[in-house]
């Protein structure tokens, strides 16, 4: 998280989060902030686009300052596009404050850099909702480049034989890193023609992301000491300072 | 900038960094901390990076706790990958903190999501430096996502170029973000076939983040009001908030 979304948080008067931010981070709202969970599945109906975009206006039009808080970055796959134009139709001013992205930092996570030299030139960022065609599969081919799905555990497989009917290698490694920067972090390795069967074996469930490509090869072991719960370290580790600072004023 | 690698800024007994480590975030460095610029240019040569990684690992292994201090994300285009390889391979134990990278910020920055439902599935990220042959830049046409290109203005009018002669559309949107997140960021819109005018008119340099496919259009007004440096803020948001803590606790 960055410093400047926590402050942000912290000046809230209401903060509309979704089901991935951290509870740590939900603590340094002030205490008489109101926080709406837009991402609760009651039956698996999360809360619709419409309505989230609706409530943000609402709180600000009345005159309150609204975090809409959102894990990883809010411009990709996050949807924030949409909400920023509902705010702007409504004449209410938006600042966009960039995140640290899943699609690069879950792989870091398990010690796989996105791009590498001499095996990655290009990296593409797609979502397992995103049913690729043959032309797209066989151009994802061509490109050579690292794939990073995100939100790809359910159609995983599919895509796999997808790729691998459009000509992708057999041998090509994959790493599926689950609950990054978590205490549950696991990361299962594959070739991807065993991805499906490794899936299954290894019970993968959301959310994960997939990284497709040589790159994924330089994944640790999965039980590297990659034990870091980083966004709650984070929000300890401002405490600590400025309880440091504290004691150097006082 | 993250509160994890202010942190570890703080703690460092010596900053390796590069020429885009904004001074405000290397003014947090310890006073004793020994400073050592890797990205100046005299006579255009960098530093090599078999250098660079053997100056992380000598002041490491000297019992010294180094930080590297990177623009942007490490992993992506960042020869992260590299470092830790070499740190790794002389015992050298590493954490890797993910940034914010510049692929999606900047993008951010001018008002550009780089990926929006309805009009991009995808985003590929690439560098100027890539020189894509007549197949790859005919997958990039195919993939019809957002393609997002670092360090790319000297190269920028031949890219257009290829993707044109590859059957991309003439008109698709392309913005160029010069000196994102700063005071002097600017925004140059224009369509794909008038890119390399657009380039020449307005003296487009680096550092930019170009970004081609149809959100480039939801580009803000270049006179919006994006003057945030944000990483100086961070900074200086941080001593803010801990001379706030100082007030409460005192």
């Amino acid at each position: 998280m960055t410093v400047r979304a926590l402050d942000l948080l912290h000046a809230a008067d209401v903060v509309v989060h979704d089901r991935l931010a951290p509870r740590a981070a939900l603590a340094r709202a002030r205490p008489d902030a109101l926080l709406i969970d837009v991402g609760k599945v009651p039956g698996h109906h999360a809360v619709p686009q419409g309505r989230i975009n609706a409530l943000i206006v609402e709180h600000a039009v009345a005159g309150r300052f609204v975090v809409r808080l959102k894990g990883g970055d809010p411009y990709l796959f996050g949807r924030g596009g949409e909400e920023v134009e509902a705010c702007r139709a409504a004449g209410v001013p938006v600042e966009v404050v960039p995140g640290v992205s899943s699609a690069f930092a879950v792989p870091a996570a398990a010690g796989i850099p996105v791009t590498h030299r001499g095996l990655s030139r290009s990296v593409t960022v797609l979502t397992g909702h995103d049913e690729l065609d043959r032309a797209r599969l066989e151009a994802l081919v061509t490109l050579g480049g690292t794939i990073v799905v995100l939100m790809g555990v359910a159609r995983a497989a599919a895509l796999a034989g997808g790729l691998l009917a459009a000509g992708m290698s057999p041998d090509l490694p994959v790493a599926v890193v689950e609950r990054g920067w978590t205490d549950g972090q696991r990361t299962t390795r594959a070739r991807l023609a065993g991805l499906a069967d490794a899936l299954r074996d290894r019970h993968v469930t959301s959310p994960a992301v997939i990284v497709i490509g040589a790159v994924a090869a330089l994944a640790d072991d999965p039980t590297a000491a990659i034990d870091l719960a980083v966004t709650d370290l984070a929000v300890t580790d401002l405490a600590d300072r400025c309880a440091a600072a504290c004691e150097v004023a006082g």
